[in-house]
Parts: structure tokens; sequence; C-alpha cells
């Protein structure tokens, strides 16, 4: 068997080889806080990528950023759990300001008992509504666009690193419109931003489209999601948008005064994307030698290894890396030289596990040949081989920008193909479906590959959706969403067999 | 009485003048929970500013960006609260993971009391140590310099905004080091870097010097500070940087392997700046009609309004500021065209108000004429009188660029020679500088305007320490700091009589 940089491959067990990639990527860890992460510095600077690509889409749509309290007011939770049917209760609730010391031991300090507990925010509705509520008064203050940057807390019993934590990092979005069209443009007008962004900047293909009624958000009219399918073939939910009619506008009163001066309740939307998308990048490009970062969002983009063997000619090395380095970061681009005192081997591998895009290895004959040798991560071997590129320096220089926009292609055109080949589309029955899926298996099983079932339904509501999506949890399985641009079907729907209203992908999913 | 844009002047009453620039220059609110603020688009947009322009510093000074749990474990407090005299215990703590509903009213759930309670981090050096001690192994693995972008928790009793708050916003860099050269060089470069960066970005001048052992960090052998001074005379902390010896790799088992094969402990460093900055630049550069920012910061450089009159002629009006705007985003400006519906005399109030360096206003003469009139906000009026400038567009626009320089350094030179000018060195005596200061007036009462004193002092320890600052106390006074270019003095210390060792900054603060 070849010797792969990673100690579990994707096909052995793929959720061993999930964290074996966050671990000896550098992406994150755990810490000894319940179900909170480390983010480390090169899972950060994809992070700070992803920020920068996606902020800039938000500004450019028009939205504001701002910044609003870390604690909700037990009362605001109160309220909305009147509005909001399947609110969720599990939150992080802060109840005293202060510790005191009792005999060389830190208790709480019962007289500092806040007078109302606070909840660390889950999702901001309620405190940003309190806001708008103030802010909104005439037509004119509309649409009222707003984001933040923040993390946020849900207590989640079973947590996996970026996929699932207790505190994760994300941006909310938060709209007020004066009607249902406005905020319905808002809310498809950024799951199209999420959709373009996952594509372009991720290089992972996703499917947008509407979320049944049993899986909206809590108090939503309307929920929709970008889709990505994962190398076992789960899909993982990497946003969402929401519709929220004008439920949280009546719980908070934001109201407004309409030209025509009579009093309206504003329509409003929220969307959010988190740090979650980073578990999707690893099992969108990840292979069993580690990481393969889209270099969009690579911290760095070309990595430079001298081959030094702590000899006199190692300092003319080092120089000829420098004078490289100099002219790629002249390019724009994000480059590092690798100095820390550990073999040469050994940086290699730690890159390959980490995913950089390009990796220069110079040795004495490239610095006297002003030649660079190199590697692409994304096409790492041939067979078991590693896949080596050796040209002219100039040559090289002139070249990456559209060697990187290549790798970021690739990578694209990889995870496309595995998604558009992956999406069964012959199912008419249900018994059949199940066939196809199989037992169910447990989270950290893994299992054979499965792809997702485009099945034809007639969009039930109530008890018989209830019905459906109890008998589709016993196998696992969850309906994603009805993808926008799937047509509508002709035949019968394979739950219940009235005719089809829509389709709807059907998967396992994180 | 001329009119101002703020209905409230700096002489009248400091600090309700603070809270109109807060308000009226649309930086920030208060909010429904105590202690924390609204951060509002043109105050977060400041925020954004000053996140860029440091985290590019703290960069090329090579540390790496990380994210640590929001939460810490009480037992790591306690742990801490051991090994550090003075720690303070006003924090907040999560005692609960569930809410339920118990006859429509949504209480703790008692079934759900964490097993340890939880801290919301009022400062990181506990939760980063405890991954400090996991990632240090050898002196390889040294320098280890590392910072993070996040929220802390504070429980003040008296919050302000910007200046004092429950939640708060910062950096804070946390960094191991082999030995006390190491970590003090790294103190030292980091209190230089946060020099530049206020002097240079928020052109707001400061003195960078020592804290005195009593205003030190819990846990720290040695406290520097950046100190500026405010409008009022008062001076604003408005950054520090710590070296802590080996107190927290004691308490947390940091220990590598040297070069010589002994196991030693880490010497580390701490340092932060925080949204408190954002206070310090509104009472560095405010005026009686709002804020000025320093174009460096500002969130919109130059702001277009155009005159629009609900006619025709509107419409070629909007073109040319577009046109405008498209000119100066070439080069690289922080540009915005006003189109809201509001009055176009509003409109130009309002980015008085907000500090917007340039305000540009064009009517249809300057758009036939192709000419501009604009505001520099930094010299808004001549006396009472509003000073407005008309030049060519094409003449503008080349001279765009020197111009906000020249707005930026004529707020640092003004700002500089306030603090110049107002350290008073004369005063060998206690009861000269006391009766100087005169009667101590509370917090919110503003009072004239008092610089701050250079003292020589013999820099006193424990007990006789403690009576200085009892002393000082008694009038509302701290020592600042021992500043760094202040040189040796020659005389006595104006507190004991014995002879000076060090120069030292007497004043009011913030």
């Amino acid at each position: 068997m070849s010797k792969r940089a990673l100690d579990v491959t994707r096909s052995q067990n793929f959720p061993d080889w999930y964290q074996a990639i966050v671990r000896d990527g550098d992406m994150a860890e755990t810490s000894p806080v319940r179900g909170c992460m480390v983010i480390k510095p090169w899972g950060w600077g994809v992070w700070e990528r992803i920020q920068a690509e996606l902020d800039q889409r938000i500004k450019d749509t028009g939205h504001d950023n701002c910044y609003f309290p870390l604690f909700i007011p037990m009362s605001f939770i109160a309220k909305e759990a009147e509005h909001v049917e399947g609110f969720a209760k599990e939150m992080a609730v802060v109840t005293h300001h202060r510790l005191k010391n009792v005999g060389g031991k830190l208790e709480l300090d019962p007289t500092a008992r806040l007078e109302e507990p606070l909840i660390v925010r889950p999702t901001s509705e309620t405190i940003i509504g309190d806001a708008f509520q103030r802010w909104v008064k005439s037509y004119r203050d509309l649409p009222l666009l707003i984001n933040q940057w923040a993390n946020v807390v849900r207590w989640e019993m079973r947590t996996r690193l970026f996929l699932r934590t207790a505190e994760f990092l994300w941006q909310e979005g938060h709209t007020a419109h004066a009607d249902r069209d406005d905020a319905m443009a808002e809310t498809m007008r950024m799951l199209e931003v999420y959709r373009e962004f996952a594509e372009t900047v991720l290089a992972m293909p996703v499917i947008a489209g509407e979320k049944p009624a049993n899986e909206r958000f809590p108090g939503a009219d309307n929920t929709f999601s970008i889709e990505a399918m994962m190398q076992d073939g789960k899909a993982l939910q990497a946003g969402t948008s929401h519709y929220l009619g004008t439920h949280f506008a009546k719980a908070q009163n934001i109201q407004f005064a309409s030209a025509q001066g009579t009093q309206e309740y504003c329509h409003t939307t929220s969307w959010g994307v988190s740090t979650r998308l980073i578990g999707g990048v690893i099992m969108t490009h990840g292979d069993d030698d580690g990481l393969r970062l889209p270099p969009r969002i690579a911290p760095r983009q070309v990595v430079i290894v001298p081959m030094l063997r702590d000899k006199p000619e190692d300092a003319a090395l080092v120089d000829y890396c420098k004078g490289l380095e100099g002219e790629l970061k002249a390019k724009g681009l994000r480059v590092l030289v690798d100095l820390k005192p550990v073999k040469s081997a050994e940086k290699r591998w730690n890159w390959v596990r980490r995913g950089a895009p390009v990796i220069v290895e110079i040795g004495g004959r490239d610095a006297s040949g002003n030649a660079v040798t190199f590697m692409r991560r994304d096409k790492l071997r041939d067979g078991d081989k590693i896949v080596s590129h050796n040209m002219p320096r100039e040559q090289f220089v002139s070249g990456i920008v559209a060697l990187l926009d290549g790798i970021q292609a690739s990578l694209f055109t990889e995870a496309k193909a595995r998604l558009d080949g992956n999406i069964i589309s012959k199912f008419t029955t249900f018994e059949e479906m199940a066939d196809y899926f199989g037992a169910a298996q447990g989270d950290d099983e893994g299992g054979a590959f499965k792809g997702w079932c485009k099945v034809a339904w007639a969009k039930p509501e109530g008890a018989e959706l209830e019905k459906v999506a109890d008998r589709l949890k016993a196998l696992k399985l969850t309906i994603r969403n009805a993808p926008l641009d799937a047509g509508k079907p002709d035949g019968q729907c394979l739950f219940t067999g009235a005719p089809a209203k829509e389709y709807v992908l059907v998967a396992r999913a994180y």
C-alpha cells in the first residue's frame, strides 16, 4: 500500500478522515470547554478569506454592518417563544455577574444573581428586531438592510469541529421591508449571493432551493438553502435565507407609516452562513493526503520551501526564495517562504496536509539554474507517484496567476461532476428509494457513498408532511430542498401517490 | 449665539457633548441589555477601519490570528485567582444550558444546571495559556505569537458608550517566549505598534510609558500604556502591553525543552486595544458641530450631496455626482453619493455631525460649470461662518488625496499642540499640584479643563505607594504612566521627598 499523508483514508473511515484533516491540516482543535473549538491560524486564515469575500458581496448589495449585544434578555426570548412554534430551548443562560472567594475557593456570589437571566445569543432576530422597532418610523426608512459578524451559542449535545459546535462564528443579515415582494426579492437575492459565493470562491457546487415546511426556521414563512454534496454523499446545508413574513414584526412591533399615512407591519428577512462552511470545504476538496484549498480562500496561495542543508550555500538559497516571493507578492498573491527549523520533507508534507495550492521546493540546482520546482496540490499524484514540475523561473512567475485560476477551476469541476453525477432521478416509489439508501447507519460509522435522490412529491402539509418526515427519519433521511431550477414534474408523489407538485432532493445529511 | 450642529457644546457640558456626538453622529446607542451597546453602521465602519489597519501591523510583526472559546471554565479562573492578586470578580457567569416552558412561561430548567459554571471571557490569558501549554514543547516552537479579535465581557457598574461597556470588542495578543529579554522586546514592540498606530491612523497623539505598580494588570511584572489627552484634559488609557514574567506560565504549566535539554517556563506577554479607541477619537477630534474623523478611519472619506430639487434637472445632477464618485473611487477612496430621500440641508448637517472629512455639495451651477463645491470638515468654520470652497472638478480630483492627507495631518497637529501645551512640569510639591487640579468633581460634571502634571517621583513601592495612590485618589487623580522618553530627574520626589528616580504623569482620567 502506498503511503499517504494522513493515517486514514476516506474509504476506510470518512468521519475519522475528516478529523484527521482538521487536526493534521492545523485547522482547529477541541478545547477544554465542552463543544467549543479553538480555530488555529491556518483554519482562521481560511475564515478571514471567507469573511473578506462574502463581506464585500454583502456590502455591494447595499447592506451595512452593525454590532448588537451578545446577550439577550430572557423576556425577549419569551416573547419570541409565544409567537414561534418549534422554538429551540438549548441555550447558554447567564444568571450571575460575580464570583466570590469563599475560604480560598471561587463560588457564585448569591447576592449577584441577575434579576432577569440573560441568554447568550443563539441568533439575533429578537435583539435586532428591538432596534428595528426604534429605527423604523416611515416608509422612507425602508428597506433597512443590516448585517453583523458575530459569535453565537447553541447548546448542541453532539458536536463536531466546524460542522456543529456550541459556539460558532457567522454572519447574520437582518432586513426590514415595506411589503412581501420586496422582502421576498431580498430573500432570493441573498440566496443567490450565497450560491455564487459558494461556487466561485469556495469552488463548492451547491443546489439552491426551498426547504420543506418541516425544515423551516421557526417563525419563517419560507426558508431557502444552498446544499452541497460531501465526498461521502451526505448533504451539507451551507447557507440559509429566510422570509419571515410579519411574524417577528408583530412580535416586536416593527411598524412604519406608509406613504398613504397608514401604520403597517414590516416584512422581515434573515440569512446567514457560518464557520460550518469550512467543514464543507474540507469534505468537498480534501483527499487522502489532506486538505486541498481553493486558491481564493487559501491563506497562502504559494508556499516556498528552500531545501536547506545546514551548509553555507543555504544563504544563497534563501535569497533566491525571497526574490521569488517578492515577484509573486508583487502580483498580489499570498506567499510564504517557510524558514521554520524543521526538515524540508516535513515541511513539504505539512503543506500538503494543509492544502496550500502550490508548493514550491527550491534546491541548489533550481537556484543556480534560475528554475522553479513545484507541485500542484489539486493534482498531487499520478497514481501513487508525486508529480513535480520544473520550469524556468520567469515562466513560472508569468504563469502563476493562470495556474491558480486553473486550480480553482479544476477543484470546482471535480466537485461539480460528483454532484451532477450523483443525483438519482429514477425512483418513483418509496421502496425503491429506501432500497437504494439501505440500512441507516450511525453518524460516526461512515458507510458506502450514497448520492441524493431527486423525487417528485405533492408538497404535503400538516400531519401528512409529518408522516413523510417520519418515514424518512427512520432511514436517517431528510428532504434537503426543492431545487429552484428543477422544473415541474408530471407524475405522482413518491410519498403519497397524489399528483406531484415539485421535485425535492432526499439525502442523508450533516 | 451661533447655531451649532449639536445641541450642547464642549464648554457647556463635556459629558453631554460626548453623548450627543455618539447619538447624533450615528455611532452607537444603548441597548435593552444593561451595559451593552449597539454599534451603528457609521461607528462600526470606523471600527472596521481600525481593525484593518491594526491587523495589518499585527501580522507584519509576525503574529498569527486564531480564535479561542467565548467561555472559560470556572476552574481556570480559580487557578488564576490563586496566582494573581487583585483579581477581578465581576464577570458574567453561565450556569444553565436550557430554558423550559412552565405553564406558558419560560424558566430556567433546573435539570440543565452545568456541573461547572462557565465564565464569559473577561480576557483570555487562561484559555489561551491552556492551548499554549499543549502547543509549546521545545525552544523550536518559540516565540509563539498569537492574536485574536473577540468580544469580552466585564460586569461594569457604571457604563458609558465605547469608553466603558459590559461587552466590548478588542484584539488581544498573547505570546510565549524563551526568556525575559525576548518577551520584554515583544512587549515594547507592541507598545510601539500601538503608539505609531494611534498617531498615524487615529491622528491621536499619545504618551507611551510604564504604569506604576498599583496600576499593573493583575499578574503582570510590567504594564505599559499609551495615554491620550481628551479635550477636557482627562487622560484616556488607549492601549496596554504587559510583560507577564513566568506567572501565567507557572499557573498553567507552559514549559519548553531548551536547546540544552532542560525544562524551562516560558515568559509570556499580552497586549490589547478595544472599541474604547473610538471614544478616544471622538473626544480628541470632535468639535461643537459633531465628530471630525481622520480620513484614514472614516468609513466614507468623501460624501457627495446632490442639491436635488424634485425637478427634471435632478437626473443630470445625479449623473454628474456619480461621475465624480467614479473618478474618486478610481483613486482608491471611500466615497458615497447620498441619495436618501431627505432635504439637502439635512444631509449636509448629518455628514457634518458624523464627521465625513470632505463634504461635497453639487448644485446645478457646479454641474454645468464642471466645478465642485466642498467643505473640509476639519476646518468647517471661519468664526461662525461655514467655509465652502469651489474649484474646477479636475483640480478637485487631482488634489483630493493631498487634501485628505492634509486633513489627517491637521487633525494630528491640532491634537498634538493640545497635548504638548498642557503637560505642566513646574510643580515640585503635592500642595501646588493639588491646588492646580482643585476640588474633585463627579464623573458626569465635566468641569474646567485641567492638563496633566509631569512630576518627579522616587518610585515608591508597597505601603508607601498605596499612600501616594490614596492621596491622589482623594483628588480623583491617578498616575498615568512614566513616559519612556522623559529622561531622569535630578530633584526630589514630589510625594515623599526622597531622591527622584523618574518622571510620571498625574491626571484625571476616564
